[in-house]
């Protein structure tokens, strides 16, 4: 895998100006919000594109589209217009055909338009991984029908995990138990994990074993102009896929985190480019089982906003300049203990706003990132509450202690 | 002094929605863009009004608006249009009579309009904290004409400093260490000091002793819905006016800390409301004498973006709303270390851009601001360089070579 160049050659432009840095981020939600913060700190011009106005990070960005993100042409408009030294990929579904177009000297897929497309999907990436390095993951099988559905999970018995190929935050995503679930699953999966209007458009999905871990970990692994760096692991817990609660440093037993390393620089290596990447792994005793892997910043990596001197954000703006991330310090060092993130949800419909603001910050060492976001529409991650302690236990405490002090009302 | 009443109750809405709490920045710079970042983060909607287009706080804001700050109708037109819960006055030049006008029950004026008021020029806050409170201060006489600070020098004894009662950053300002250099004084600070076009309007100069100081140390003072809180003190270095360096923390001999908090509880008392105060004050042996004070974050104390767990900025954006600021940690206490901030200044005319930015974030722990100003005309601060160490000498170390690994060209 060939290194890319940098943009920027240890320069930046100034924004705005025809000499600028111009980063195009496709896709703008709660964490492209603090990556465009992070390239703004660097005097970075940032234009955000997403399928609806007002993201969380349009607001903080110079320019925004509000374009298909899986429309070729509206895309291809979009980065002839702002002729973008980085493109930044937030999310998956993106007509990632483009990336490869749009990918030449002078503007750069992050972390490499190859990577985005491997990972667009689970089985991408599954297949990568799984097939070709031949790591350990959990069992899977894929189907596309409802009937290769039952084959599938008849093949790797229940319980399963069954989720489309394509959907992000844990979205179609269902646990079954006993076979007459495997029809409900995928109803969920066809309703959720379809990406296009069109209602007859066949879905994918991937049925995984349920794995009995001891333990699911992220390693923010960071691919950089000197090498891989890694963060220390962070601990999380999911519900229905998606991400709850998360923390720093997860204690992991002897010789498993340079597993996981070994495995999390495999993947990555594999998958070339700089940036940050979310490799999620399955701790089962002393083994490591690949799960999946974000080629940028991860919803579980919130909690480095508190953990880190340099969060993922501020990490992933530098690499993907081609810029020295330094060593990845944990505020405080072992000493002073751990840091905990917890989501905050809001179910239902309407614009949200927030009460007990105040009582969440009187949490000791509380703080609290309320994303924006113009609109709730079933499901939806709005706000997520930060803290350290003197351990992990401690954290968690204050960072769920903070979330339940919050009120969100959908109005 | 009443206290205000929070803009939030607690409560804040979704920005670009009607139920919005919504901040007006007047003056937005490179301070005011952290403090939009961080009001940014707790989904406040950001609006920024200052005399040029594309100030780096207008960059990561919902909104921006080109006015002229001493122009009274112009503000009034800007507010009556934004109708905001927080106005938040970054800088000296606003016409703030205004501000008297537009506090009202839910429009907060950030800390008070009286603070705003008493601290616009130098002589309102002198005569405040010598005469009204008094407190130390060094010995000052104002001067309206060439003649009245030739009799004020004479007074005073030289070496001493000559400022306009009205600029920031050291415009103007001079250090006059014999007779034949008042007149160059004099000329300096009517060219910079002047707020109008009106090339007639006076000029008040403030004429205080050269004190023959220790050290001088901002100490960052909260005050917020629980109390008044205290930051590390920031040690720092000035030339021509300017700041250079900063760090914390100041080492400072046995008691005087606690003299320098009973300094700024009172002068900050004095001033009123919620918000970071940035209290400059001169060491000489034990005691501390008042310099001046900012009612807002101060460029020294860009150093917190690295040393604090929350930076001046999000203690500001805290404060302001009326949410509790918790207990000021420095990043890894005490026995982490030190840090510090070292400015970047660019001499010239022409639109910045930045190289080395790498060689400078080779650096060990070095972190950098660019902050994104669209222009260069004289001498201006366009980047601060940050980094932290085992102590003072080493963070200063690191900033500086940082800021010497980078070079600023104007085109």
């Amino acid at each position: 895998m060939s290194e890319p160049t940098p943009p920027t050659d240890g320069g930046i432009g100034t924004p705005l100006s025809p000499g600028a840095t111009r980063a195009l981020l496709l896709g703008g939600g709660e964490l492209g919000k603090e990556v465009a913060i992070e390239l703004q700190r660097l005097g970075v011009e940032v234009v955000v594109a997403d399928r609806y106005p007002n993201t969380p990070a349009m607001q903080v960005a110079h320019r925004a589209h509000v374009v298909d993100m899986l429309d070729g042409d509206a895309l291809r408009r979009v980065v002839a217009l702002e002729r973008p030294h980085l493109v930044v990929p937030e999310i998956e579904a993106i007509a990632t055909d483009v990336l490869d177009e749009v990918a030449r000297p002078g503007t750069r897929v992050v972390p490499t338009a190859r990577a985005t497309q491997l990972t667009m999907d689970r089985e991408g990436i599954r297949r990568l991984v799984g097939e070709e390095l031949g790591l350990p993951t959990s069992a899977y099988r894929f189907a596309d029908s409802r009937e290769e559905l039952h084959a599938a999970a008849n093949a790797l018995g229940l319980p399963c995990v069954v989720k489309p190929v394509m959907s992000s935050s844990g979205k179609g995503q269902s646990v079954v138990r006993r076979p007459d679930q495997l029809d409900d699953a995928w109803r969920h999966a066809r309703t959720a994990g379809r990406v296009t209007a069109d209602p007859d458009a066949s879905v994918r999905v991937i049925v995984e074993e349920l794995v009995e871990f001891d333990s699911e970990i992220t390693l923010l692994t960071v691919r950089h102009t000197g090498g891989t760096s890694f963060c220390e692991p962070i601990g999380h817990v999911q519900s229905d896929g998606d991400y709850r609660e998360s923390w720093q440093p997860a204690v992991l037993p002897d010789g498993v985190l340079a597993r996981a390393q070994d495995v999390a620089r495999t993947v990555t290596q594999a998958l070339g480019g700089w940036g940050v990447f979310g490799v999620e792994l399955f701790v089962v005793g002393d083994q490591v089982l690949f799960s999946e892997v974000s080629p940028r910043p991860h919803d579980t990596g919130l909690v480095t906003l508190v953990s880190q001197d340099l969060s993922e954000f501020a990490l992933h703006a530098r690499a993907v300049l081609g810029l020295p991330v330094g060593e990845v310090l944990r505020i405080g060092g072992p000493a002073q203990g751990a840091a905990a993130s917890c989501a905050v949800l809001a179910e239902g419909y309407g614009v949200p706003a927030f009460s007990g603001v105040d009582a969440a910050l009187a949490v000791p060492t509380a703080q609290l990132r309320l994303f924006g976001k113009p609109e709730v529409r079933g499901r939806r991650r709005v706000a997520v509450t930060l803290a350290r302690g003197a351990d992990v236990a401690e954290a968690r405490a204050r960072a769920v202690a903070a979330a339940e002090a919050l009120t969100v009302t959908l109005g």
